[in-house]
């Protein structure tokens, strides 16, 4: 035991360990809707013709992309030309930032520390071909304001690429702000959205970006699936390079299933809206409010203080100890993986590395701490039933963890 | 009718309009067989976890990937580390001239006017950055000679990128031998073998090459995922660039259904392998018999005169007639679609654009002749009925079209 710490009784609650697992890693991936595995079955079984063939099963195809589009056009408030079907937001947000700076040429580029890597690694790789680019130090919850932006301009700055929501904290950048700074200055905004689908309401008129990117399987759509919306004028050049698909700006034979699905998904995600939403920020508040009772004082919340500048379906906790000392996370994991508690410490994405997270690094967090910190995401078929499961297996955890620390 | 053609009567055989339609379009895409989309739907309902987490959902889906990547190297022959997944043949066309464009810097590049458009586009991007490009011109068929390749040799070529099977005639180049000389020279070869699984035996120690593109759903797999294969050691640099998936080699969510559905798929392929060949052939011979008896004179068979070196699965011919004229393939596509028989005219991927195929231009057919081509292309799901219905079909509507011609 540390000392210095003491720990409440945690309350009585059903602590029988569930049938298979309790999900809270819905910023990895999150549970297929089962009506989007309805929508897509079709296509993977009876319904296989390419979306560009002229014959019959190549119509019906098509039929079921554009059904698609459209639905996701009428979601964003854009037109469903400015819709680009991709293979994920890793593809998107490659297309998006090679496309401007191919189009271009070298030039100044602004970016945040806190984006996600399939952002930051082109953006390294066009550093190394005389790009240069501004990486802004985001505030908390990786929070970046539009007057960061207005003082990194450079006369030579070809485009800024800010996430909407951030992927580990949930902090919300005030996008439409920087959008609005942007048009004035007529430089390109590119938005990586994956994290605010279904999160906070918006779309792309309310936004004002010029490109930004989804991936279906962060919104209950399948895995293998994203969106690049690219809008009408853009100076923006295609990336994969093929056939003449998506009105020659993305080649590759459509993936009909996924495309059907994700058009699901989009659909779906606008039904229940705001009780999806409440229901998530009761649960969310609820898991935080019972970590802070159980473990008093070694609770460390990693998101922007004002709530208004969080989505409440990421809570991003450290669990650093009086002494210095911080719980070692990966091994926090697994702890929680055998009472059947799927959470993340970080991206899915480099979760694989057991490296410290550098969204948490760049809010000023040390290694230490980063690597003690786990991250919740709840979605809405998070239950009650699994936040209270959660608040009676893992203080324990905690206190035995800090005990042999 | 067009002077100087005398038609046969067409044997009576079974009229009888199919009940949905008979699908000879398999080099666009094949139907999924029913196996593989078993074995996806587990991975798009419940399975749902992200292959990069460390919990027990994530564990689950990275079990079904790597599955997956032991059946491809099995048949490949190949080691597991040699395989990335990716999201279709363009996408690994493309990283295979990208990443070794970048790899290599500036130099000479060999390929030929017969390639896929997701080789030749990102070729043509090249050539804008400082790289040459040598397109040889085909022979018959599509075919590409060892000593073509040795001709256009030069001491800066940094790669040579050639397709095994070409996907409109189903001539069949001699990559093994391409390979030595390209060995001998130390040159990295790629190949595009989308067309080739499941066609001809061939593994990759047998080809020798060291980088090869495929893609699931010419192979009854789903759309939306590839391989890309990359032996150890090659000169080559990622191209998707995002989390650390697939050895650093390939950023983005790894398409768990999509994965698990190409690994069964390519396992089938392998199960009666020679049989369906042999029905395959036997059928495609059938169709070719069957026309060249009942249109006498003026059907041209678009392939290499050595049945070696075609593909038994894509026939692809020409209706030149008598008098210079040449029927409109679009306007027979869409005439044989009303009798429920899909095929294409070249590549799906240029379908829409109702340009004439390059690859039949690159065999020297002018335009009109290249426009007046359709392609069958067979599966193991092609039936003898279907072939006697297209066969009873198809004469009546080119008599007519060569009528009006």
């Amino acid at each position: 035991m540390v000392p210095g710490i003491q720990f409440m009784h945690t309350k009585a609650v059903n602590m029988q360990k569930p049938a298979s697992f309790i999900y809270l890693d819905n910023a990895s991936t999150t549970k297929t809707d089962p009506l989007v595995a309805e929508t897509m079955i079709p296509y993977l079984t009876e319904v296989y013709g390419n979306a560009s063939s002229i014959h019959q099963p190549g119509r019906v195809a098509q039929v079921a992309v554009e059904e698609s589009r459209e639905k996701i056009a009428r979601v964003l408030q854009c037109e469903v030309s400015e819709i680009i079907f991709t293979s994920g937001a890793t593809e998107s947000n490659n297309a998006a930032i090679a496309g401007l700076a191919e189009k271009a040429g070298p030039g100044h580029i602004i970016t945040s520390l806190a984006e996600h890597h399939a952002v930051l690694h082109p953006l390294h790789e066009l550093e190394k071909k005389g790009y240069s680019c501004t990486y802004l130090k985001p505030g908390p919850g990786g929070v970046i304001s539009a007057s960061q932006v207005e003082e990194a301009l450079q006369p030579d700055t070809i485009f800024v690429s800010l996430m909407l929501v951030n992927n580990e904290t949930g902090g919300i950048t005030p996008v439409h702000e920087i959008a609005s700074l942007c048009q004035s200055k007529n430089i390109p905004l590119h938005s990586d959205t994956v994290q605010a689908a279904g999160k906070i309401r918006w779309d792309v008129q309310q936004l004002g970006v010029d490109l930004l990117s989804l991936s279906s399987h962060k919104f209950h759509g399948p895995k293998g699936c994203g969106i690049l919306y690219v809008k009408a004028g853009s100076p923006w050049s295609p990336f994969l390079q093929g056939g003449s698909q998506e009105r020659n700006r993305r080649g590759g034979t459509l993936n009909v299933a996924g495309i059907a699905g994700t058009g699901k998904a989009m659909e779906i995600l606008q039904e229940n809206f705001d009780k999806n939403l409440k229901h998530v920020a009761q649960l969310s508040q609820k898991l935080i409010s019972g970590l802070q009772e159980a473990l008093p004082g070694i609770v460390h919340l990693n998101r922007h203080p004002d709530p208004a500048l969080s989505v409440p379906h990421i809570v991003n906790c450290s669990f650093p100890l009086p002494d210095g000392k911080a719980i070692d996370g990966e091994m926090l994991l697994l702890n929680l993986d055998i009472e059947g508690i799927c959470v993340s410490n970080g991206s899915a994405c480099t979760s694989g590395a057991i490296e410290p997270s550098h969204v948490l690094q760049s809010l000023g967090l040390d290694s230490k701490t980063a690597k003690s910190s786990i991250r919740f995401s709840l979605s809405k078929f998070t239950t009650t039933e699994e936040i209270d499961y959660v608040l009676a297996a893992l203080p324990p955890i905690i206190r035995r963890m800090a005990a042999n620390a």
